[in-house]
């Protein structure tokens, strides 16, 4: 009997608890309607993603989606290195400690060494916590947590080349983000946390790809990494957010490293009538998963937040940082600021007095105010500090945002009016960050240096950003993580 | 500010992204009406569940739930160790040894030693390896799996009393059961492996008791346990199924871990808008998880199987056990038999000719010639020697099976006509191992008997299942455990 027979009889086999339970309720209810039918699905999509991954090359990856994987760990190991000190990363750490096997990974921004799959996971928590890691904008999934957290503690135990490295990181995002196109928004609108959902998808792929699997036991991965997918948004505002990240790259290596040694699942669990795509979502588009891979790329599309707060109020931050420096101002010259605004920026962010950091996340007058006193919107500008300075305190009394029709979430039109009669104005039509005006380089250098003030020296700082720029020409990726650790 | 208002506020602001992503598709897809209200749930289930999980005591258990408790070990106890060297083990325990923590807990049936939560996720592949562990009928959970691999292995880290063990168990089992009744058969029908979904929140909830939670730790772990759903259906017949209450187990740790410092997660993510139910099944009884909390028990439910194959298939095996041990029924005495049964025997097991054990589980024939031969249906009953015993097969030619209105999955009419003419004729109306017509003790010992042979001897057999029968006297759980592991 092949394998492929046996495998069919077990499936049969296991179909029978549903079929014909013993005597009880079980019975009565196996003989309701089957769901309705959904329309067929191509054949071997999960097949299809394992050997593109286990095919895809380097030298495959067009300039641009290499220059935006660089972009992608700059940007994540800032954010993971800003993240490392927060309470919810004492808590892992303390609380996984006594069952970390050997230490064979680091802690960005710590001491602390951990299995490479619990170290994944403290990572990729840490990279979460303030909200301020990469978004691909179609699916609003934060790609790099879950993949980054997984090949970077990997890489610290076999040697990965920066080549190599970047590749996997590549490839890790664009499974996640085709997985997640094809079922989103349907899957996110029901409540799952699709970061975490579609990101153990990535995990998977990644970790796969540099344990050299064949396209069999990528197949068993991703089937593995469809068994456990991560995260509600009813978790969203606790600990519970930053998990999901995290647990997606520990459960990716968890199913690589079993497919790596033959542990088997069923070929088909993306698309298969009982498989992932099916359980998991009402809306399945599978061309979004198959087509044109190596061609178009996800992972090109990838945006980094410039603003330690909620998208809503992006632009505005964008307006007054820009006249701030466009005109040299001081909060002193200011009369007042009128902000024409989507009704969005008032329902979440209206908080007039905020009297801690965290609440100036939610008050489109502190970010206005504090973005023209410190030309800035990153975590220090929501600290207590911040939200407790004077000359701030006094300026965000003088804004005034309206909520006005035609105005786009995504835009705001900004007049600055001086004590001394000039009347200054801005309009955003795609803040700063967006797919169409992109974070700058230096940007993203500003925004590492911020998050890892206080953590790393300013050398260390220095040292880790440059081997992250030069990740395709390190022999060995962990580089990155000796540079990123605590001294 | 209080925990309460950060947490909202947080909870604002995580909504952000869907509601306000940046310039991209996000923005048009939040515009989309959101899915169909759902009827007003019951407040506060996951903090009543926790609050039941927290208080229950040893003594308040029934004795009938006690008793039940206790098979349920017993029962898990020989099917951990009668998988535990099936190659899907060899697999496991060797992919993850590397990364392995301390060596806190056993594998049973074995010598290795992993951390806590490796050892779980072993032990509840191995008990799941034959499809042969219990069984609650209702929804087709097998309860043992996720809570008992989780609490054996604390208890070998940490003294836990027989009483306390034995009331954790019951406690895991019941909450996975409750919760498993609110979503079937829904959840089950879209393609969920529900014994991994709702496992996990058994294995938390026992954990968690073992680690002696407070109210709002064990909510949080329900939470963090509600964030780790395991298992597809598509996985049946494949590794991965055996995967699954693994899984379920090492996640329930994990969320209870965590939790016990004080990781935090949502207080409703069992019953929230976008909490568990809501978002995993399109049917939500939340009366099914709060109504009667310790008066109720599911887990006085749980059957066993006492045969090693699909239960459509028991009531034959039933029936020709007992002709056989009535009539002391030798193979050559027999001219034909015949069966009427359900259309779902033939369509699932109607291989005439099996060549492999395996192969066997899936014949009607077989299945029927080896109870008449052996008088039994066990793993040794569906080997390869079994499917080839020249007596067997000669027998299982003369098996006629005929479908038949009006014969239920759980029935069969079996007539036996013998050489010299005598026909001998037994109904089932319900086969051994249901709720109605539980396996006796004795029964439980033989099967546990079967399975550990040639594991363990027959002198630690007995001992291991006397500790069973014993738990409520032992000072230490774990004493179960080390007469359970090879010598």
């Amino acid at each position: 009997m092949s394998i492929t027979d046996r495998r069919t009889l077990l499936q049969t086999a296991a179909g029978l608890p549903l079929l014909a339970a013993a005597p009880g309720s079980a019975f009565a209810q196996s003989a309701a309607p089957a769901p309705a039918a959904k329309p067929e699905a191509p054949k071997d999509v999960t097949r299809k993603l394992a050997s593109y991954i286990v095919n895809a090359k380097y030298e495959d990856l067009p300039a641009n989606v290499r220059k935006e994987g660089v972009r992608t760990i700059l940007n994540w190991v800032g954010v993971a290195i800003g993240g490392s000190h927060h309470e919810t990363v004492d808590i892992a750490a303390s609380a996984l400690g006594p069952f970390s096997g050997p230490p064979q990974a680091s802690l960005f921004g710590r001491h602390e060494r951990f299995d490479i799959m619990n170290a994944a996971f403290i990572n990729g928590v840490s990279s979460h916590i303030f909200d301020y890691d990469d978004t691909h904008l179609k699916t609003i999934i934060h790609p790099a947590g879950p993949v980054a957290s997984a090949i970077f503690a990997h890489a610290e135990m076999q040697p990965v080349s920066g080549k190599e490295f970047l590749n996997a990181l590549v490839l890790g995002v664009e499974v996640e983000c085709r997985i997640g196109n094809a079922v989103y928004p349907n899957h996110y609108d029901v409540g799952w946390h699709i970061t975490g959902t579609a990101g153990v998808f990535g995990a998977a792929a990644a970790m796969g790809k540099l344990l050299k699997l064949n396209e069999q036991q990528m197949t068993w991965a991703l089937g593995l990494a469809a068994s456990q997918p991560v995260g509600l948004r009813e978790s969203f505002g606790s600990m519970n957010k930053s998990f999901n990240p995290g647990r997606a790259a520990s459960n990716g290596i968890f199913a690589a490293i079993l497919a790596s040694k033959n542990y088997t699942s069923s070929d088909g669990m993306i698309e298969a009538k009982r498989g992932w795509a099916n359980t998991i979502s009402t809306k399945q588009d599978y061309t979004e998963i198959v087509s044109d891979l190596g061609k178009r790329y996800e992972s090109a599309l990838n945006t980094y937040k410039p603003f330690a707060c909620g998208i809503v109020m992006h632009p505005s931050i964008d307006a007054a940082v820009q006249l701030r420096n466009e005109f040299h101002l001081t909060a002193d010259q200011i009369d007042h600021i009128d902000l024409k605004v989507h009704p969005l920026v008032l329902e979440l962010t209206g908080k007039k007095t905020p009297r801690e950091g965290l609440e100036g996340k939610f008050s489109i007058y502190h970010a206005v105010a504090v973005a023209i006193v410190e030309g800035a919107g990153g975590e220090k500008q929501f600290s207590n500090r911040a939200v407790n300075d004077p000359t701030i305190v006094a300026l965000r009394a003088k804004v005034n945002p309206v909520v006005t029709p035609g105005v786009e979430p995504a835009q705001v039109d900004m007049t600055i009016v001086l004590k001394d009669g000039r009347s200054l104005h801005k309009y955003i039509e795609k803040a700063i960050g967006s797919v169409e005006v992109p974070m700058t380089d230096a940007m993203l250098e500003t925004k590492f240096s911020d998050l890892a003030d206080g953590i790393l020296s300013a050398q260390a700082i220095r040292k880790s950003m440059d081997a992250c720029w030069q990740i395709e020409t390190l022999a060995s990726a962990a580089d990155i993580v000796k540079l990123s650790v605590a001294g």
